[in-house]
């Protein structure tokens, strides 16, 4: 048992991103030797060397992420859409990770001192007693096998390494919980059901038909020897899980820009924010609870049962903790008059949405599945208690940290290609994976959209089924994931070839969305408002549809939302005592805000955030949602219905009251009418001010049909 | 020599803040045990449960956090302004550091592994080979002496025990970037001489009074036996400068609140900002250049001398680095059309400023003054190229993440109290440092206000100086200073007595501003540019006395500035192809920004951002300030100056001539009129574009006098 001593400071940069004050406090270790001062001049002088050369190396990530937003701007100045601001960060990346590993050379002055005491494990916390002084060591992790004695050859590598952890708990909770609060939660309601069933069956089919065909794959090159360590059932089901999880990032980028269809859009958008959630508690499900104690590594029958229930467990309780905070804040929101001071607002908002992540992980669930639900929980309800500047202000923020997050984790995936020390690059494996991919990815898409489009009215055509199955990008999670564990060859194996996939997918399929669109002949340009109103006013029968679409059990959910929820948690909605029982009346009272007494006409009115609100045109209200464009900047589209009627219940009778009516009003029902920003009548910060109740359509400049 | 395993996992949750994914790492560690899946199950588990338990700590800073938010709300919906915020957060950290202490038990069921190995000294990493596998350990900090065996016994409360680098790294470089950013440069220029002689002279005759009172105090305590430890003259000087350093964040949102006397407010200001930076560079130089290698700890003239030099070199070249990243990203944004996309811009300004910060670090500059002069750098020019939504975000961020840095820092503050483990209490250390700190600020006050007098034609009166006494809290800076290292005996007395002197600071000082100022008839509810303009209508004199403050130096620069940077930095000023000599006419020509070309008339325009401009009243323009109000919401100052005259040039005879008009005209002149916000006739966003050549003084709306 051998103890060596290196004296480098070999601390990965990534760490180094948020650990400055870490390495600060090696620094420290030389000022505190003042009594005795001579005695550790020389550490002294090294922390302090390596605390520059840590800066140095962060200032390469600020320097690449600079860059790329020079070139971005670039790229969006000449409208040049062939290759994303993504694939762009990536290819910086790789440039970067070429010199240094190349290019530069760090001199290594370092000495080894090798020791021997008897350890029996690795402890977290090491206590070295140097001549009556203690000092405290915390465990780094493990050193790649049998590299004991030659770490410190790559050691500028080697720093700039990323810490994978990094991604779980910096980088992607603003990522997934910008997803959630830019969520245009009408389209994604309105699909909800097919997005469950591609994000969770699908997840589940794609990771498990990628599972087997690797499973072969695998056995195959065992036979022909061309395998160079173990790999169990169980880590083809792993990289299953971990390569079935679609990008949220860089199509949707695309799709926005190029507004696509708003179903197409809300189907990929849906899938790949919620399978990220899926693929983690299913990929952390398989590892945990394979069965432990016995090195078969098969994957049981009851182990699975057990991982499944594990999941469900992990997943629900995430999202019930998520909602939790979120009702929270908004209870906060509601009921202080905090909106008066947009600053501590805000502040509120965000040490809020951040505890969520904690929480979550300090009680065993997910974090980030958590941070998700929190987010459009939050943009459903306490965005609508927050005043317009905390608005803007937690729009911008979550906007900007989303879009740091992202495009230094894409850089930093191109670097790794260079910087990471133990690639294993199997060409058989490859190739097996890239088609494991794509059938696992057929396998998902195909016969879900076939089952979806017997109970679906609005079918999912062929051409988008077919950009579904083109724009499975893998990105961010799927590379979290990989690099998250490298320590046997299996996994080695995998994250390289987990980052060649993602490579490819960004390069080509993200490159090449434009072209498959038009092939396609899938429309773009298409107002996500307009769109459904016009179609509304041409097709009457697509207005069934969408009715069809909101079944019963959203139907009654609506419902209770508007009537119970939404009062209760926000200043909109009807009043809590008009739609409580009476035997509530004091407790309806002290919970219903002052401004809720003027919404009392909203009595019965659906959310027509969740779905297109045909059967009942009782009055007006005043809803915010959020969009994101992928330029980047902010809009918030305040949408006011004005529409007429005279406040009949959410019946099927009403609807079909309803289809008797004028052309006119069908446009205003089934819809909701949409005030552009730029109206000169309409002061920019009445958002949760319910407009005064003048005669619907008094303006006729307030429809836009 | 002892090598003690401890199998706790004892990281400072301030650390955590940021360093999750450290700690995460641990848990990888039991991850990777896949193929010898039992060997450290234990491991795994115990990782996780201190991920889980880092978690609920950060939970604890983050409950506290908001609840503190909560409680300012109601103080500010009450109007109570007897306790500030910051006292309240300290208040906050205080009752959960008693929690902690006495209330929380953590059950401890860690054991001790002591082994034996031949260590020579404490190096930055072991590397340790357990079974064939090596683990990194890296240095944490030395340990308290003679703690070794017993340091577990307060697990929980040294985990809560802050890692004092985060100030330095994360938490002081968002508040020093936002006081410079924030900086009402026009005060602050006008009094520059004043607020520079404050903050250096002035933070230097502090910091010896103290060290020499301190010295005595010390050297008396030694006689009579008080003393429990080694303390040095070297340690006295230092104490002197830790607590030198008053705090800009307390006072100054009180009197920013109360809209005090401008010049007050410019003096106050200026100088605690910049004396943060003159002590954090005095306490390293003394620390870093007494005599090494012998104890006698005296500070001897060479080595005072070379203090000094050190502290020159090390002063000026931060503000370089600081100005000259200020100055980059003013040419980057000003020569790419990067305002059109506002979240890019915001990304490159955030990334540049901070990149600032790790650039000084890494040349072994001090990051934080040379962040609070890419601040000033920025505001003055980056800031007139941002577009108006960036502009917005940029003040927002910062202005959000200097809330959160200074809330966390004051309510940790108060934890410290209970949670540091090594407190020294010496009663006579104490209240010799209370008369030390009395003594050293009445020593910078009062001599240098009446040597400044003797210059200034603006005197500052005595109750100014009073007002300047009793205003010099000590506050984030200090703590962060005493914090950095207590290894020693007389680093530990220091940090309780710092304690307990920011404590009665805080609260006493700065609870006893407003009946301090009422006492010395000082006048609250001025507004800053109101204030001036009816100053100078009403007394002619004091535009003398301002003209006098604009002396010669400052003049020149004031007019290179604004016939060069200005209009090769930003868009605004005139065209250089006007300004620069006839042979230089292509290289202006191209760095010229065509908007420039309509500025034309500013030629030879006083930058009344810095002075009253009240020699040369050619034509108008148009400029911004940012200003904060203690309430936290952003107001952005749009100032334009119609002002009437002919064009001279900024000669002495202008004034005179000047002198002679009417009173209007005198009102008009010396001071820039303000447009407020909410005047309908503007529009809210042409801050870069200037402002049509209309006639002067046509619409009378504009004038608020």
């Amino acid at each position: 048992m051998g103890l060596t001593v290196r004296r480098s400071l070999d601390v990965k940069p990534s760490r180094l991103l948020l650990l400055l004050p870490f390495l600060l406090t090696l620094l420290l270790v030389g000022s505190q030797g003042e009594s005795n001062a001579m005695d550790n001049v020389a550490t002294e002088r090294m922390a302090e060397e390596s605390h520059r050369q840590d800066s140095a190396n962060l200032l390469i990530f600020i320097m690449l992420l600079t860059l790329t937003i020079l070139t971005i701007w670039l790229f969006k100045h000449r409208r040049f859409r062939f290759l994303h601001e993504t694939g762009l960060a990536m290819i910086y990346g790789l440039l970067v990770g070429v010199i240094l590993r190349f290019g530069v050379h760090v001199p290594q002055s370092m000495s080894d001192v090798i020791l021997s005491c008897a350890v029996n494990a690795s402890p977290a916390t090491l206590l070295v007693n140097v001549s009556g002084r203690f000092y405290e060591y915390t465990l780094k992790g493990e050193v790649g096998r049998g590299k004991g004695h030659q770490v410190q050859d790559d050691e500028m590598l080697r720093k700039v390494t990323f810490d994978p952890e990094v991604f779980f708990n910096i980088l992607l909770p603003p990522i997934i919980f910008h997803a959630g609060y830019s969520l245009k939660r009408r389209h994604f309601f309105r699909n909800i059901g097919s997005i469950l069933a591609y994000a969770f069956m699908g997840t589940v089919i794609s990771c498990f038909v990628i599972g087997l065909i690797m499973y072969g794959f695998v056995s195959f090159m065992k036979i022909v020897g061309q395998l160079g360590g173990d790999f169990y059932f169980t880590d083809c089901l792993f990289f299953g899980a971990i390569v079935s999880a679609t990008d949220p990032v860089t199509v949707l980028a695309i799709f926005n820009e190029l507004k696509v269809d708003v179903d197409l859009y809300a189907l990929l958008f849906g899938e790949s924010v919620l399978n990220d959630a899926v693929a983690i508690v299913l990929s952390s499900s398989i590892v945990a609870y394979q069965p432990a104690g016995d090195n078969s590594h098969s994957f049981e029958a009851m182990a699975l049962l057990k991982s499944f229930s594990i999941f469900l467990g992990v997943f629900s309780g995430s999202f019930a903790l998520g909602v939790a905070t979120g009702v929270m804040t908004a209870l906060v929101t509601k009921f202080t008059k905090l909106r008066d001071f947009s600053l501590l607002e805000t502040a509120l908002f965000f040490l809020m949405s951040w505890s969520t992540f904690l929480l979550a992980e300090a009680c065993g669930f997910t974090g980030v599945v958590a941070v998700l639900f929190c987010g459009i929980t939050q943009a459903h309800y306490t965005f609508n208690n927050l005043s317009p500047d905390s608005q803007d202000r937690t729009k911008q923020l979550f906007e900007l940290l989303n879009f740091l997050a992202e495009n230094f984790i894409f850089s930093y995936m191109g670097l790794t290609l260079f910087s990471f020390q133990s690639h294993v690059f199997n060409p058989m494996f490859i190739i097996g994976a890239f088609v494991a991919v794509f059938l696992g990815r057929a396998a998902n898409i195909y016969p879900l959209s076939f089952l979806l489009n017997l109970g679906r009215k609005n079918k999912i055509g062929s051409n988008f089924q077919h950009v579904m199955m083109f724009a499975g990008l893998r990105g961010a999670m799927t590379f979290a994931l990989s690099i998250r564990d490298t320590a046997t060859y299996a996994r080695q194996m995998m994250f390289s070839t987990t980052l060649l996939i993602v490579f490819f997918t960004v390069w080509i399929c993200g490159g090449g969305t434009m072209p498959m669109l038009s092939f396609m002949s899938i429309p773009v340009g298409v107002d996500s408002d307009q769109d459904t109103s016009s179609s509304a006013v041409l097709d009457g029968s697509q207005r069934r549809n969408a009715k069809h679409e909101s079944a019963w059990p959203f139907r009654i959910w609506y419902n209770f939302d508007h009537n119970y929820l939404k009062p209760l948690l926000t200043h909109s909605g009807p009043p809590l005592t008009a739609t409580l029982p009476a035997c509530c009346g004091p407790l309806a009272k002290c919970l219903t805000s002052p401004q809720a007494y003027e919404n009392e006409g909203q009595l019965h009115d659906d959310d027509s955030d969740f779905i297109l609100n045909d059967a009942n045109v009782s009055s007006m209200y005043a809803d915010v949602t959020v969009s994101t464009d992928a330029s980047g900047s902010h809009t918030i589209n305040r949408k006011h219905l004005y529409s007429t009627g005279t406040g009949g219940g959410p019946s099927d009778e009403g609807l079909d009251h309803e289809l008797t009516l004028a052309e006119h009003d069908v446009a205003i029902r089934g819809t909701r009418l949409v005030l552009p920003m730029d109206d000169p009548v309409e002061p920019p910060s009445t958002v949760t001010l319910p407009p005064p109740p003048s005669p619907p359509c008094s303006d006729p400049r307030r429809h836009r049909l």
